[in-house]
């Protein structure tokens, strides 16, 4: 699909928009894109912040096939993909994919990049619900692969098919989540680990920085290679993640328990007492984050896993 | 202190033990190993497995500084380290101390590596208890970073200190953690993050290798270069972790709402019915997984990233 001329509209133009106008250009050398948003200084905006991204890349070329629309409508009525990432309210997403349905080639696909409202949320008003299917990315998509691909109940095969193939063309990595569902995989997964990460800081086991330093030097390059599934599997030698279940599933029920135990003792709710400790602990630790240097060590990293 | 000779006596020769073996020859070079295992074929077990561990070093020289001890106390009456990796019951580690403690030199560091039995209990029966701690690897310690430093409420600072000095020396990440709590920290993080996987999988939200995938393409590069504190401080831009949670703090609290939820309906314990769909996935999906090609691809992973 990446060989075949693909006009993209990007409706939302955050950093989570510009950074999948910069994965568009850079990936797919045959497309082009049209940007709506509702800022005033959209072209300027654009032109100050899009050429960062577009590392290793052609930037004038890129730039050369980004245009700017002032209607929704101008927008998307000649795109192929439509990719949306307004504001996070449901009445909002609503009200623009009726719009966009209005407006939009028939067999253009629709995805949402939202982290939370599901697509059978987002489609109830639209004549044609099959059209739409979440695109979740991992921040900033121009530089993370994973994109959770979240249809609805009414999202048809064909819709799925092609978006990821589209995403595969590219080189990325498009997973099908097989039922909507509270913060899809990717959060879900993370933010179990932040909770008990936030649990041992709070009980005073280990501080922000350490902490950290345990998840860089251990999981994280681990499961760059080998997510846990696969890693326990492994562990377990020629009898599998079964026979690690055997071995070691004591101690993972032990962990298990302890962490529901502790996780009560704190408290550890959104906003508790905990959280302006972790948050102080944070901020002395790394004041404000170079991102620009963080994005450049993933690719390294990426591309040395894809060797 | 790598740079200083040091004689290290090596406790217990599994899988475990032959990595620290490798690690202590490949990266300190002035360093001399001695092994005791009650294997009775130990000299050829180590002769035809240490090779394949000691990968871009001078096996042959390497190895001239391997020598194996036919008792308990041969092997330790001249260390400098005692690093133990028996059998993980705590009646074998308290007597293997007494033992090691009578025939060690007074200035002797011992260091276990359990994954489970504190530091504590291990050394109740000892004479001088502040000299025991847990350092503890995150499996295989010749490739993986970490060690987890974990000294009893007994342990001296002057062992705490000096283990960690010789950790930092050899270029790997010993972090201390301030409180022996059930599972240490890597394993209480990566087990929470894995309860959620079984979890999503169970409820068929997501497939064992998709899961997998998700997690290699997102939070496993992430969490190489920036754990997890780090990352959400990053994301809340210039107002850190704490505008991170003011923006996203709901959805973190509702994906942990839903978790909870999950688990319950799932059922989800250890040697659960849940646990052999999990496994059957697992091993249709991999089979037999090569780790040797699992840890070159780590090695380029960790170098990419510390470049």
């Amino acid at each position: 699909m990446a060989t075949q001329p693909t006009k993209v509209a990007i409706i939302g133009a955050g950093t989570i928009g510009l950074s999948f106008v910069a994965l568009h250009l850079m990936k797919n050398p045959n497309c082009t894109v049209t940007i709506y948003d509702i800022r005033p200084d959209l072209k300027e905006y654009m032109e100050s912040k899009l050429p960062e991204l577009l590392v290793d890349a052609d930037v004038k070329e890129c730039i050369s096939r980004v245009s700017v629309a002032d209607s929704l409508a101008k927008a998307v009525g000649e795109a192929n993909i439509v990719q949306e990432q307004g504001r996070e309210f449901a009445r909002f997403k609503q009200s623009a994919w009726t719009q966009i349905e209005q407006h939009a080639p028939e067999d253009a696909l629709f995805w949402s990049s939202t982290s939370g409202i599901p697509a059978s949320e987002q489609s109830k008003y639209m004549k044609d619900q099959t059209r739409l299917v979440v695109v979740h990315p991992y921040n900033p998509p121009h530089i993370m692969p994973l994109l959770e691909v979240v249809p609805s109940p009414s999202t048809s095969q064909e819709v799925i098919d092609r978006t990821l193939e589209y995403w595969r063309s590219l080189g990325r990595v498009p997973v099908l989540i097989r039922k909507e569902c509270t913060g899809f995989v990717a959060n879900r997964l993370a933010f179990a680990l932040f909770r008990e990460a936030c649990s041992l800081v709070a009980q005073g086991v280990v501080g922000v920085e350490d902490l950290d330093s345990v998840v860089q030097a251990s999981m994280g390059p681990r499961w760059t290679v080998a997510g846990p599934f696969k890693s326990y599997h492994a562990g377990g030698g020629e009898g599998g993640l079964e026979s690690f279940m055997d071995k070691i599933g004591g101690t993972v029920q032990a962990c298990w328990n302890a962490s529901d135990e502790d996780v009560k003792a704190a408290g550890l709710v959104v906003g508790g007492k905990w959280e302006k400790d972790v948050c102080r602990q944070t901020d002395e630790a790394y004041g404000v984050v170079d991102t620009a240097e963080r994005d450049l060590k993933t690719k390294a990293v990426l591309e040395a896993v894809s060797r």
